[in-house]
């Protein structure tokens, strides 16, 4: 190829100098909110006594608002919206964004929030395996019509050491657990108060009862096909995210606006803490 | 149900009165690019008339970044992100939103874009029938684990208004024929230039050559669940794409900015007409 557009980042191997821009990059963050990824590349600055003067960081997909993504020192922060397809199509471009500059030992962490079960809002969960809908540790890629399985393995160690990294922290609950990763957030998760819904309580507590006792301990929309195509690119990946409210007890998040910043500050103060300690920083 | 917090949306019945914010309502147009619905909203305020002197529209949602909301007379303007996950969250807002606001006889229309088959760039689509990776024309809702296929009709009588007022505006070249939405962009629409591909050119043309021998004109991402939803909900709904390219010839969308601009700005031209001409104003 003799270019490569990366069309929903509005970037161009025929316009950008990869290896320039990117080539230092060992740590990439993503998460949902174009906003919470701001704020964590200014966290992440600070923190590694990076911090720019004004405290301005710009986005790098400035010509897009597809997704937004800024970069300070080793650390990028991107967003990916909502769902697998969003976060595939991100995915898709950040791997050949990488390959294209030239980068090595890159470690993936997705910075999310889910429903949790069986745990306190405001806990974190490190995703052991992330699994579907009738949890399975597995995705279904779509093919040119034909079905794929892929798996959704993530790295073990890297878990165990995120763990570590929240006991030395020591500020909030965190727990090793399956991350179940659905298509929606409504129907697809058990809830009661979506638009459409044909079932009732008891049903929706049974399935999320069972969803807990095969070991799920959270409920998103991003994890699997993050894990499926970090594996096959051969990328070491992990998953945390805070839950915002635990579905055993309800389905609208209705804790107040300072609770639920302060909990989404939650995954960016663990992986903060993990990347400084792997620069030697802590 | 006390209150109704739509969270990705950042409204709820405890803070916001529905009726008066959003009783008028008959139109809604929704599509992926926040941008894109704000510059709609200006489009439209001016062709009815209703443009505000400073030309500024406040984003309704400005409490989250999930979506963004805006609004003129009769016309809501909603972004929803990429993807039948992220479309759908929306339109399980939107509709919860529409009910409490007591709305009735609204017409809901994607204007999107979309990769085209065997068609000029720049053609736009109005779609027949939503079809799947396998051209049928249904979508797989997973409930609690398990899979409920539902109806991808459109309303066939409005997608007819929608050709004949292109036939008026005479600008630009439209067709009606069946859509195919995917759950990837790349992998899913047989693209050869993502960061995973495991088949050829060849295997790629013959897919998209069975496509569209069933009847398939243009691909994009969130059309089957639009249909499914506003089907169960008894809305009146269409899909209007342009298509930035033509895949039997390539991939890469690499027109320059200036072109997509324009292509992009089709399906507003076309669909403000329509809201202009249902409203006696042409």
């Amino acid at each position: 190829m003799k270019e490569d557009i990366l069309y929903h980042f509005a970037l161009g191997t025929g316009t950008h100098d990869f290896p320039a821009l990117f080539g230092d990059v060992k740590f990439v963050c993503v998460g949902g909110s174009p906003s919470r990824m701001k704020a964590f590349i200014a966290y992440i600055a600070e923190e590694l006594g990076l911090g720019s003067p004004g405290g301005d960081y710009p986005n790098i997909c400035a010509g897009t608002d597809r997704y937004a993504m800024y970069k300070v020192g080793p650390v990028l922060s991107v967003s990916h919206g909502m769902g697998i397809p969003s976060i595939s199509i991100m995915l898709h471009e950040l791997i050949k964004l990488l390959y294209h500059a030239k980068c090595s030992n890159i470690t993936i962490i997705r910075i999310g929030t889910s429903g949790g079960i069986g745990l306190e809002p405001g806990s974190v969960v490190i995703t052991r395996q992330s699994v579907d809908a009738t949890f399975k540790p597995q995705f279904e890629q779509v093919i040119l019509g034909k079905t794929v399985i892929r798996s959704t393995n993530l790295d073990e160690q890297l878990a165990k050491e995120l763990m570590q990294c929240s006991k030395e922290i020591g500020q909030f609950n965190t727990v090793i657990g399956n991350t179940m990763c659905t298509l929606d957030f409504y129907e697809g998760q058990g809830r009661l108060d979506g638009a459409i819904c044909l079932y009732n309580e008891e049903e929706k507590l049974q399935y999320l009862k069972e969803a807990y006792d095969s070991g799920v301990r959270n409920i998103e929309m991003e994890s699997s096909v993050f894990a499926a195509m970090c594996n096959l690119s051969g990328v070491k990946a992990a998953v945390v995210c805070v839950t915002l409210l635990n579905r055993l007890e309800g389905d609208q998040i209705s804790s107040s606006h300072d609770v639920l910043v302060e909990y989404q500050q939650r995954p960016q103060k663990l992986v903060g803490y993990f990347i400084k300690k792997s620069l030697g920083k802590v």
